[in-house]
C-alpha cells in the first residue's frame, strides 16, 4: 500500500469535510440556535489537519487499485470521527461513543439513532445530521458505480454496465466523470422532493432535511415521530415515491433523464424490485388487515409506507411495525436482507445479488437433471462471469456469517433474541430501526457501549459491502 | 425417468418396511400392551402393496442416475406414509396429519413430536417410534456416502473420499458394499451404547430405544422428560459421547475400527467439529454461569449435554435451554445451522460445508488483494473442484432461502417471531426441539395443520439435502 498517497487523499477528504461543516452555519444564524461556533471550530480542526496531510504527504506515484480499499475504509471512518465534532463541541451528544455512533449512522446512511429526544437539538445540528446522510448517500453511489467495480468487490462489476463514460484502468478520470453526472441526478431529485414536500405544507427546513435523508435512503428525520409527525397522506405518498426512487440504480435515473426511459423497464433488477415491492405490500396488507387496520385505505397507506421504507432501507416510520403480526415483521425482515437495487443509495444485499443467487440455485438444480448440459446464469441478456458469480456467492455467505457472529455478540450484552438479531440486521443492512427494543418507536440509547461498538462496525461493514473493510484485516494487504 | 423401475424399487422398499414392522411385535407381547395386531395389519398392508408393485413392475433397463432422485424422495415419503399405520391403527395418534408428522419426524431423524404425553403410549409403539429413527439414520448414512455423491447433490462428492470400495458408475454395487460396511459400524456402536446405558441402570428397553435414537441423531426418547428423566450424570455423559460419535463421518469410524485411528485426527472436518464443539461449550458455559447454574459442575454437565445434543442435531434435553440467556440460545441456533459432520447421521448444513464457505470467503478476499494470484480452496490436502464449490455455495443460498420462506409461512399461522424461525430451523436442520413455543420442554401439538404440513416438508427437504427433493418440482425432470 502507498501510505503517503493514502494519507494525502485522506487530507483532501478532510479539507472537503471542513468545507461542508460550514454549511449548517447559515441555519444556525437564521434560527439563532447558537451552535455556529461548534461548526466553525470543527471546520477549522478538519482544515488544519487536512492541510497538514496535503502539504506533508506528496507521492510521485499514481494510485493503485489496492490503495482504493484503504482510501474508502479510512475515508468513511475519518468522516465518522471528525463529523462527530459538532455534536461533541455543541454538547448535543456528550458521549464520544454516542457521537461516533450517530455520525457513523449518518455517513453510512443507516439512520439508527441514540437520541431519545431528537427535537431537543438545535436546528443546525439537525441539519448537519441530515447532511451527513445526504453526503453519505452520494458517496455510496459513486463508490458502487465507479470504485467498487474497479476494486472487484462483491460482484459489483455486474451493475455498472448501464453507465456511460471512459473505462480507463486508473480510478481518477472515471470517478470524476461518473461523480459529476450522478451528482446532477441526485441534486435534481433532492430539489424535486423538497419542492413537493413544501407544497404539502412543510417548512423549507423540514422539507430539505427529509429530502436529504430520503434520497440517501437514510431515514434521519428531524421529528421525534419521524414522518408520522405530519400525519398527512400527501406527505406519506411523496416520500413513498422518493424512497422507492432512491433505491433504484442511479445510472437508470440518468438514462431516464436523457430520454431513454425504456432502459429502466428493460432492466431486470428494476422489474424484480418493483414486483417484489408490490408482492410484499400485498402480503403485509393481508396480514395486517383486521389485525392492525380495519380500514383498507389506512392499511394501504401505512403498510405501503413501511414496506417501501424498509425495502429501500430508508427506515422512516409512520407506524410501529413492532406491533404488527409476526408474518408482517418477517416480511419486513426479508425486505431488510434484500435491500434495494445495486448502485442506488439503498443497503442490504441488493436485489441483483438475490436474483443471481436464485438463478444460480436454478442452474444447479438443472445441472443435476442434465449433468452434461451447459447453462449460464444471466442478468438481463448478459451472461454472468463465473468469477463474478463466485464473489456474489462469497458475499452472501460472508454476510450471513457476520450477521450470525454479530448477533451472538449483541446477545452477549444482554439483549433478547429478537432485539439482538434486529439490531444487527438494522445496521448491517443500513436500515436504522430494527426489531424488539430497537424497533421503529425505540432508539439505540439503551445499548451497552460494547454493543454500540459492534453496531458501529456493522454499519461500516454493511455500507462498504463487507470486503472493502475486511481486506484491511489481512496481513497480506499490508505487505509491500 | 424410468417410472416402472422406480415403482418396482418402491415395492421392494415397502416389502422391507413390512418386515421391520414385525419387529415391535415381540415387545408388544412381552409388555402385553395389546398393540401387536396394529403392527401385523400394517405389515400385511405394506407386504401386499409391495408385492403387487414388485410383480407388476418389471423393467429390463438398469437404473439411471436421474431415477435415483425419485427413488430417494418417494422412498422416504412412502416410509413416512406407511410407517404411520401403527400409530393410526392402534389409535395412539388419531389424526392422520399428526401420525404423518410423527413418522416423518422419525424417518428423517428429526425428533420433533406432536405427542404431549409420550409415556401414555404402548411400549411397542414407543419402540416403533425409536426404530423409525434408527432406520432413518442408517438410510441417511448410506444416502450421503453412496447415493448423493453419485447424484452430485450439494457437493457431497467431497465427503466420500475416505470410503473404500468400487467406484463403478452404476449405483448398485457401490451401494450394497458401502451399506454392508456401515451397517456393521452402526450396529456395533448401537450395541455398545445399549450395554453402557444398561450398566447405568436403564432397562434393556430404555437403553435400546435411547441407543437407537442417539446413533440416528434422532432424539425421540420414550420418556416425557427426555434424558433428564434419569437424572444421572453417568447416563448423561454416555449419551454425550455417543451423540458426538453419531455426528462424525461414519467412514472415519470404519477406518478407526480397521485400526487406522490416525485417519480421524487427520480429517480436517473432524478437527473443526471437535474444536467448534469445545468453543461453543465454553461460550455457553460463560453465558450460563451465574445466570442459570451456580455450580460449575452442573454448568459443565448440562451445558455440554445441550450443546452436543444440538450440535449433533440429536435434540435430547436435560435442561430447558429456552430459559437460558439469549447468547446461549443463539450459540445453539448457530450449532443447529451448522450441524454435525458430513456422512454422519447429523443434519444441518454440515461442518464441511461451513468450513468450505469460510475458506471460499478467505480466497475471495485474498484475490481482491492479489488479483492475479491463483489460490484454490482446499479441504485437508484435497483441492476442491470449482463445480463442487459452486454447488456448496448454491446449497447454502438455497438453505437460507427456504429457511426464510418457511419462516414467513409459519408466522402466517400466528406463531410469534422466535417460534416461527425456531420451528423451521428445528425441522430443516432435523434437530427436533426449536425455540419459543416449540422449545425443548414443549411439543408441536399446538401448531395449526397448515404449519404442520410446512414442517413435514421442511423435514424431508432438510434430511434429503434439499436438491434431491427440489429436482422433482422441475418440469424438465419429468420429460423423457
Ligand atoms: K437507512
Ligand atoms: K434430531
Amino acid at each position: 500500500m502507498n501510505r503517503v498517497l493514502v494519507l494525502r487523499i485522506l487530507g483532501i477528504l478532510l479539507a472537503f469535510l471542513a468545507a461542508v461543516l460550514l454549511a449548517p452555519i447559515p441555519f444556525s444564524l437564521y434560527f439563532a440556535d447558537g451552535a455556529w461556533p461548534s461548526f466553525l471550530l470543527s471546520s477549522l480542526i478538519c482544515a488544519a489537519l487536512g492541510g497538514v496531510l496535503i502539504l506533508k504527504c506528496r507521492s510521485p506515484r499514481e494510485m493503485a487499485v489496492r490503495d482504493g480499499f484503504a482510501v474508502v475504509t479510512f475515508g468513511w471512518t475519518a468522516f465518522a470521527l471528525f463529523g462527530a465534532l459538532p455534536y461533541l463541541l455543541s454538547g448535543s451528544i456528550p458521549s464520544v461513543l454516542d457521537a461516533l455512533f450517530e455520525t457513523m449512522s449518518g455517513f453510512t446512511t443507516t439512520g439508527a439513532t441514540i437520541l431519545p429526544d431528537i427535537e431537543a437539538l438545535a436546528p443546525s445540528i439537525l441539519f448537519w445530521r441530515a447532511l451527513t446522510q445526504w453526503l453519505g448517500g452520494m458517496g455510496f453511489i459513486v463508490l458502487s458505480l465507479a470504485i467498487l467495480p474497479m476494486l472487484g468487490v462483491g460482484g459489483m462489476q455486474m451493475f455498472k454496465a448501464e453507465m456511460p463514460g471512459p473505462t480507463a484502468d486508473r480510478l481518477k478520470p472515471r470517478i470524476q466523470d461518473t461523480a459529476k453526472l450522478l451528482w446532477g441526478v441526485y441534486v435534481l431529485l433532492t430539489s424535486a422532493q423538497t419542492l413537493l414536500l413544501m407544497l404539502g405544507g412543510l417548512s423549507f427546513f423540514d422539507a430539505l432535511c427529509h429530502a436529504f435523508t430520503t434520497l440517501a435512503s437514510g431515514g434521519f428525520s428531524p421529528k421525534n415521530a419521524s414522518v408520522g409527525a405530519y400525519d398527512s397522506a400527501y406527505v406519506d405518498w411523496v416520500i413513498i415515491l422518493f424512497m422507492f426512487l432512491a433505491a433504484v440504480n442511479f445510472a437508470l435515473h440518468y438514462q431516464v433523464l436523457r430520454g431513454r426511459g425504456r432502459e429502466m423497464w428493460r432492466n431486470e433488477e428494476f422489474r424484480v424490485f418493483l414486483g417484489l415491492t408490490l408482492v410484499i405490500i400485498v402480503l403485509v396488507m393481508w396480514a395486517n388487515q383486521g389485525a392492525v387496520y380495519t380500514s383498507l385505505s389506512d392499511n394501504l397507506r401505512y403498510s405501503t409506507f413501511q414496506v417501501v421504507s424498509i425495502f429501500s432501507t430508508t427506515g422512516y416510520a409512520t407506524a410501529d411495525y413492532g406491533m404488527w403480526p409476526a408474518m408482517s415483521q418477517y416480511l419486513l425482515f426479508l425486505a431488510m436482507l434484500v435491500g434495494g437495487c445495486a448502485a442506488s443509495t439503498a443497503g442490504g444485499m441488493k436485489v441483483a445479488r438475490l436474483l443471481l443467487l436464485i438463478k444460480h440455485a436454478q442452474v444447479q438444480i438443472y445441472r443435476l437433471i442434465h449433468p452434461r448440459a451447459v447453462r449460464l446464469v444471466k442478468l438481463g441478456d448478459v451472461p454472468v462471469d463465473r468469477e463474478i458469480m463466485q464473489s456474489i456467492l462469497g458475499f452472501f455467505a460472508l454476510w450471513m456469517a457476520i450477521f450470525m457472529v454479530a448477533t451472538i455478540l449483541m446477545a452477549s450484552t444482554g439483549l433478547d433474541m429478537v432485539s439482538a438479531a434486529g439490531s444487527v440486521v438494522a445496521t448491517l443492512a443500513v436500515i436504522g430501526p430494527g426489531f424488539g427494543s430497537v424497533g421503529p418507536m425505540e432508539n439505540y440509547a439503551h445499548i451497552l457501549p460494547f454493543g454500540k461498538s459492534v453496531l458501529v462496525v456493522c454499519m461500516l461493514l454493511g455500507r462498504l459491502e463487507l470486503f472493502t473493510v475486511l481486506v484491511l484485516f489481512f496481513p497480506t494487504f499490508w505487505r509491500k
